[in-house]
């Protein structure tokens, strides 16, 4: 399955017979009282600098999150978007709960972009897959409904097919849809690693979608999370996760091995040229 | 399948339902001058240094290998083994593909060692099954046969049939044989990485045996050694290596990240153990 999203001048593709593309996680303000703060007095010059540095860092996506206390998303998404575009040429990833939001958003966007995310739950599916449809989006589709996130792989699984069903049944491509199979704390539940690898290989097998996953999760409250991260990314890669959303600094080439011992970078290119920047 | 090896007075115990089995490698002289030199002056010292550090560094078992030109691996071998069942209390891999130097080896080793290694070579089963036989040792069996490694999993798969075969026909059970799909240089061969994957993916499906793994060989002439030795490991150990042989200090981390996210380490306990004695 092939998925393309776009910037104005910039495509990307995003399929299992091509290197991991990686979404930038870093525009976010979840823990970063600093960003939180210059969303709040409007200021976009720290979101422009994380831009710039994920870019240089290997990011090939940008995932814009403004979601924060006090915050008016709809107003700040699209000049967080908007102060995106100018600084770098990647696509971007909009990220928001609230479909007004990310209608703001859409509307001045120029490209393809991705909708992150839509969910399992009704409201959800009726308020974000229409706006999906209508700016011809790509759109992340988490494996979560009412009743949270199961750990039950199958469950995930058919929380992914319901939302498959109902994206298709509007028109919208399948190769269009995106599914985040979620990773929960293993520090809370030691089944949480093989839960989401499990639901990643069957969302594999049965949809053939590309697979989204924001892996850092995993590690929350165990020491060395760098290390952890970077191990079940290469887990999570070899199940089927094509683009993961990661800092992306501190993974990439985590990254880079995996997609080398998976045959997806002939004569390491990649990874020497990785190497080489960074010395 | 559960193999079991021991010393004198330690039983470690390898299957993939219990935390990956560390073998160290480092008792090996191969590119390592200073051993090298104090192997052919019979001096032991460093033999125990590396012992006990790679112990402390959480080996669960050690190699002991002395194989270096001019050495007389026959009376070396056993001396080399004596001086680490001294210095520490881990079971050993006796590492000689000379059939007199193992014998020699196995006649004062205290406990059921690993004999390291047989190849699908005639002369090589001929000459070494007999002694793993007789000493009532666990054996390694390389998938190479006279044609050298071959790039093709299923013949891989092939020769660990013969070994599996050859071995059992004596008596040995099963569980006493651990088999080494081996790993290529990547930088040599794009498909490196996969055939080796895929070989170790069909000998647990088809045998399922208990199977090593020289992994840092796969990434021979490239630069972050150990952020491709880790990766690959990752792979490998989900693939179904269940006691790689490693620089212990290096990848051990890796390894119980690893362990982790299969199931393999309750409520995280042995990473936090692990982060915590390195503190």
């Amino acid at each position: 399955m092939k998925t393309r999203v776009s910037s104005a001048t910039k495509e990307v593709l995003i399929s299992d017979d091509q290197p991991t593309v990686l979404i930038g996680e870093r525009i976010n303000p979840t823990g970063k009282k600093k960003l939180a703060a210059a969303l709040l007095a409007g200021d976009m010059e720290l979101v422009r600098k994380e831009a710039i540095a994920q870019v240089q860092a290997g990011a090939d996506i940008l995932d814009v999150n403004v979601g924060a206390s006090g915050v008016d998303e709809t107003r700040l998404l699209p000049q967080a978007v908007q102060a995106v575009m100018e600084a770098v040429d990647v696509p971007l990833s909009l990220d928001s709960d609230n479909p007004k939001s990310l209608e703001a958003a859409l509307k001045i966007y120029q490209g393809k972009p991705i909708v992150n995310s839509v969910t399992g739950r009704e409201h959800s599916l009726n308020e974000v897959l229409p706006l999906v449809k209508e700016y011809g989006a790509v759109v992340i589709g988490l494996t979560m409904d009412d009743e949270g996130i199961p750990m039950d792989s199958g469950r995930r699984l058919a929380i992914a097919h319901k939302i498959v069903d109902r994206v298709e049944v509007l028109g919208i491509p399948r190769e269009d849809i995106i599914i985040d199979c979620l990773a929960l704390t293993i520090a809370a539940d030691s089944r949480a690693g093989l839960a989401t690898l499990q639901a990643i290989r069957k969302v594999k097998a049965e949809l053939g979608v590309n697979q989204t996953l924001g892996a850092s999760n995993i590690s929350y409250g165990l020491p060395d999370r760098d290390v952890l991260n970077s191990a079940f990314l290469a887990l999570a890669i070899t199940a089927g996760v094509t683009c993961p959303t990661v800092d992306v600094a501190r993974v990439r080439q985590a990254v880079l091995a995996t997609d080398l011992f998976l045959g997806r970078d002939g004569y390491a290119q990649r990874y020497i040229k990785a190497y080489r920047q960074r010395q």
